[in-house]
């Protein structure tokens, strides 16, 4: 019953890169293709923001990997941890698993945050890239209002309610969008004490320009539009400290501030998962700044041809020396191309080079607008606004995966559209405030938007 | 601004009880009301065992108690832990925060399962009271049939595959039909080295039946749905031990059995909420074997009209000595008596005593079928199968808060009705499974049930 002579494809990761190359190679009778991934479902990344902010659940955007491939019979998923590869009996290592032997490899284990080397940053400012980040995102997010409802010190109080973001690419940008919806809109009338509109927001990018990979002009119209939210954007302005009470930023001038707050979230940087980074080394390969493996024209590792590298994991070659850029398409492009060169090698075909076709970028800002840059529409294809808003929408509900969760997350997001409501933004977890910091100054006087009803409510 | 003038309820507690103490306050010009919540949000219960079996999300079946009370002016929402009852002072002590003064309190904290002195299984053997418990038992059943799929040893691989229910109620009931259905139709294809629907699935009830709240005959139906679905229920057995390996379990005739298993979920016994049991102690109040408080025909403690005690934390009393069942309906009609008290007696007018009017019970045991006992419906009240699942549905769709909430779990409903599927089955938190148990016992030859294939995948 053991098939020797069927090549055996491993795949190390179950996202967008790993999930299409399984996809991929799913009808194709001379391959058996095992999936490996520390967790048991598909993540779609570009909503996960919306999680974090309370208009979507985790299971929204989510779909087990089981279920998407349980029709692929020569298809086994794994949930495991790659850990090693062994380049010479071609194995990959897992942490708790024997080892499994491929033919192939693809390793497609993507990329997070980086801290630039400040690791002890990371549990003061949580970057997003799991279900669980996010939920403790929203959980940080909601508990920041909690506490500045009962704080009675208005500095305390102010610093509750300030939240920088540090990162003004697409995931910093359409998280603080989202923070200024939830203040401006969403909380309005859920406290008694403190006017949740009156939240500073501050979104802060080391680089002249928010949104950096598009053009000039769409940072800029992003920039605005963040604005009229409410949300402030601090350009050239490169973080230097964070502890759980402040940020330190400094300016390209050299001069420092101090931004007091109790909530700092992190998507700047790029750092290539750790296994990645092994392959990497293993092979002897070349990586760039962040850890990305340098591949080939056909995405393999150079010299071992049976290694791909596909998605963020990987700088994969595109146009005028540049990379393909980090986002989902990268990802589904790579992954694809990947599948389709070992069935081709096994077939005796040809292997065409790999080319990344540029769909396009749209980020969401807030509440009816956005920002998008798609080359292939011509000057269609830089809108801003409501047209911006209306694109990202159709186009994240054509690739979420799972029929079910199409239906819901149009029907959350249409109520949502409708109530300016964000029904799940549920605190869960360790579910307490941190204890009142006593005494407060009795010196100071009540704030002035404070009411009395609120107020004597908490304390007599 | 200070209004002292108003009459100040607090609510503790932001279940059925508190929310609808709340809601039915909520128009009074002359009470304030402050509802004290650890949580931020109010959960619907009866749903939660959807959750830790993947068919619902946690957002789907909660509402943040702030929006749901927005609209009412006179209504504090506050996150915070009632630890004590101050009875001389009239305050609410928080765990975290300044004490809360009160003219009326209405303890509305529920109860949990109870171990019968037992604390220590409480980590081996899981209760399903809240979204933690829910994402928890849903992470343990998923990572269990992980377990068993690349185990190659057949016993243990039956060990994780066995599941063992305590407790025939209907949260016992509805959590081994789903568990059926989870084994029989959702996995059936997931796999490559089991066969989900050999998974063992054992409902442990220590009374003669299942259901014991239902007349006998609704019982036996339930009995049979249940073995209908591959459930084997063992009544008259008592849970004597659990671990991490095993149950064992006592029969009333005294012969004791020993079921291995990894995954024990417990769904017996009642005890009260700890600030229930504390505000008892403090007021000299009666308590029942549970903890619960025996209130008078108001529902206040006697001796204490200005503290009131409803739903799960109280004996309430009912009909022909017994008291009214802990279902969500107590908690509902208990809290709007409680407000509707505060009311007349604040304008002067009669209280007459609390009458509960029961509207039913409806269980559901997998997909399309189910039990009722709803007396005011005659003979009709008395339905199996099908019906019953209608019913079921129809009254939780109108009781479920949230207009969004219920289209996304209509919509669920509906999908996995056609396909069969569990779309939120996602591992969260810990994702990995317990290391391997090495070595496997060499001599024991790979079970018949097990393929080549996914065998030849997971180790060589």
């Amino acid at each position: 019953m053991v098939e020797t002579s069927r090549h055996r494809v491993v795949i190390v990761g179950g996202g967008f890169g790993g999930l299409y190359a399984a996809r991929r190679l799913g009808s194709a009778p001379d391959v058996r293709v095992t999936l490996v991934d520390r967790r048991n479902f598909h993540l779609f990344q570009p909503l996960l923001y919306q999680v974090a902010t309370g208009a979507l659940s985790p299971g929204d955007i989510a779909q087990p990997l089981r279920s998407i491939l349980r029709r692929q019979r020569n298809t086994t998923v794994l949930l495991g941890e790659a850990v090693g590869l062994d380049a010479e009996r071609r194995e990959v290592l897992l942490s708790d698993h024997g080892p499994l032997p491929y033919d192939t490899v693809i390793v497609a284990t993507g990329a997070r945050f980086s801290y630039f080397g400040h690791e002890g940053w990371a549990s003061v400012a949580p970057g997003l890239k799991s279900v669980d980040d996010a939920t403790e995102i929203r959980r940080r997010i909601l508990i920041a209002f909690e506490a500045a409802e009962r704080e009675r010190d208005p500095a305390r109080r102010r610093e509750w309610m300030t939240f920088v973001l540090v990162g003004g690419g697409p995931t910093g940008v359409e998280l603080s969008g989202a923070l200024g919806e939830i203040a401006n809109d969403t909380l309005r009338n859920d406290f008694r004490s403190i006017r949740s509109p009156d939240a500073q927001i501050v979104l802060v990018e080391a680089l002249d320009r928010i949104l950096p990979s598009y053009p000039a002009d769409r940072s800029a119209s992003a920039q605005r539009q963040l604005e009229r939210l409410g949300v402030q954007v601090r350009t050239g302005a490169r973080v230097v400290h964070v502890d759980d009470r402040c940020v330190r930023v400094q300016t390209t001038e050299g001069a420092e501030e101090v931004i007091p707050t109790r909530t700092v979230l992190w998507a700047a940087g790029v750092l290539a998962s750790s296994f990645a980074r092994h392959v990497a080394e293993r092979l002897g390969a070349e990586t760039d700044r962040a850890g990305r493996v340098m591949v080939g024209p056909d995405l393999s590792v150079p010299g071992h041809p049976e290694v791909f590298v596909v998605g963020d994991a990987a700088v994969m070659p595109w146009r005028h020396g540049r990379s393909v850029p980090g986002v989902a398409q990268g990802g589904i492009q790579g992954g694809s191309y990947a599948a389709r060169t070992v069935l081709r090698r096994l077939h005796g075909d040809p292997v065409p080079p790999f080319r990344y076709r540029d769909k396009g970028d749209v980020a969401v800002i807030g509440r009816l607008s956005g920002v998008t840059n798609i080359g292939w529409l011509g000057p269609f294809g830089r809108q801003g606004g409501f047209t911006a808003w209306l694109l990202w929408l159709g186009i994240h509900i054509v690739y979420l995966i799972g029929f079910a969760n199409r239906i819901v997350v149009v029907t959350r997001w249409g109520w949502s559209f409708l109530t300016k409501g964000r029904s799940t933004r549920l605190i869960t977890g360790h579910p307490l405030l941190p204890p009142i910091e006593d005494p407060a100054p009795p010196a100071t006087a009540p704030p002035a938007d404070q009411e009395a009803m609120g107020q004597d409510a908490i304390s007599r």
